[in-house]
């Protein structure tokens, strides 16, 4: 199983992918190509556009890699996600992809080009304390297809996003399918306020409303609201779902830590 | 003249509301009408969603009322803002509204609704360093029409948003039609990446994309970028019109701030 790491957002750290690397030597059953593009650097990105965009195309045409994972999020998928899915090569067809975060702008737009992609922990949470678990999980979903390692309550089809990149993906070209979906959301570092607007504008969408159910991931590192909201996290997604006619189907099993589950993005028509 | 205030976000202070009693008194042109619901406190706002829904109703539909100033902005319109233009009275059409920020969402769905709006100074601007310059500008123009208030390039139609709350609007059920809008935007309070992200968003729309131009107003209080971004503010705004085909028609006399201007959203069927 040869597993490609690329950086699509931000930089990947030498220590994550060295402790990452030592990890799947352990195992045995997986080889990390970590592709030098993971530690470029400019500005705010893992180098310009067209070096993110050209690491990510070059391994989705390799016919010799058999998935592909996100090093880390932070922010800049989406500047070449459109890019990115636009005259597939038939490899890019027979491989895997798993990311979170920022991820979600390509999960959102190769899942809608027909690939084949989950939510899942990257190669920089390893730096997380308990980051082993959460690399151990990524890497028995990615070689071994281990179900113990997926969000427990999945009906699929099933999506993943954090809710802000969410909001981000809606109207442009990355927009997927939502119907019948078992949407799972989750945030961190916003306000409170910012949380209610932002569910404002995602339960307006309607393609939104056609999901199956909403559920709620876990919101991290929420910031002081002056003054206090008036109401927590799940009361703001519950509120919205009532407004919006979507079926609030409780807490999932994902948010940025080291408990974060697996969860593939299928397709009713796979 | 008389004015009515209303606060559809957050609480007004007593401290503005009598400054700027004090200045139309001193002017003689025109009476304020300070809503007892200004002041109210639920929470984040001024008062649950009912009653600040009932109070901007009820001096909508209040036909002794010439304009309707919002007291400020912070969070909240958008809870109210669908409702609020839903079977509108006649007396609703014969006033002219004024505010900005958050506001915004009242300034779309109203303006599609074919209200007369306009983005401009609020009365809680009167705290701000300088704030009875803004005040004075917002009554010139709601009393008088006095066109030495306005942005000073405007080309119109036109329209004024904070931008990531036009994010937000997008794909609502406020959301305007953009096509032939001198479209200015501002924004505070925000990291650089985010603001990429919101242009990411932004500049996707359709919609969006009919505008005749997009101006820049000013970007206050950026947030620290960790790394650095990479690109100022205006070179963002840049990149994503000149990736959509928008046309960048350079900077905005509008912000967060007391040198900030009106826009008249004016339609061409008007």
């Amino acid at each position: 199983m040869r597993i490609a790491v690329v950086a699509p957002s931000c930089t990947l750290k030498r220590e994550a992918a060295d402790a990452v690397q030592a990890m799947a030597a352990e195992r045995g059953d997986c080889e990390l190509q970590i592709h030098p593009q993971s530690f470029l650097s400019d500005g705010h990105f893992a180098g310009p556009d067209e070096a993110r965009l050209a690491a990510l195309r070059e391994v989705m045409a390799d016919p010799d890699v058999d998935a592909i994972w996100f090093a880390r999020g932070g922010y800049g998928s989406n500047r070449i996600a459109e890019a990115a899915v636009a005259d597939l090569p038939e490899s890019a067809r027979a491989k895997s992809y798993m990311g979170y975060s920022d991820a979600g702008f390509l999960l959102a737009g190769m899942h809608k080009a027909g690939l084949d992609v989950a939510w899942g922990p990257m190669p920089q949470d390893i730096l997380r304390r308990g980051g082993e678990d959460a690399i151990g999980r990524a890497l028995d979903w990615l070689v071994d297809r281990d179900a113990s390692a997926l969000e427990p309550q999945l009906q699929p089809p099933a999506m993943a996003f954090n809710l802000t990149i969410l909001s981000n993906v809606l109207g442009t070209a990355l927009e997927p399918d939502f119907t019948g979906v078992d949407l799972l959301v989750e945030d961190l570092s916003e306000q409170l306020y910012r949380l209610d607007r932002t569910m404002f504008h995602v339960s307006a969408s309607p393609n939104v409303r056609r999901v199956a159910r909403l559920r709620l991931g876990r919101v991290h590192d929420i910031l002081a609201n002056d003054p206090e909201f008036g109401a927590g996290e799940e009361a703001i997604i519950e509120d919205w779902c009532r407004r919006s006619g979507i079926v609030y189907g409780g807490r999932a099993d994902i948010g940025h830590d080291t408990w974060n589950r697996i969860v593939p993005f299928t397709s009713e028509n796979r």
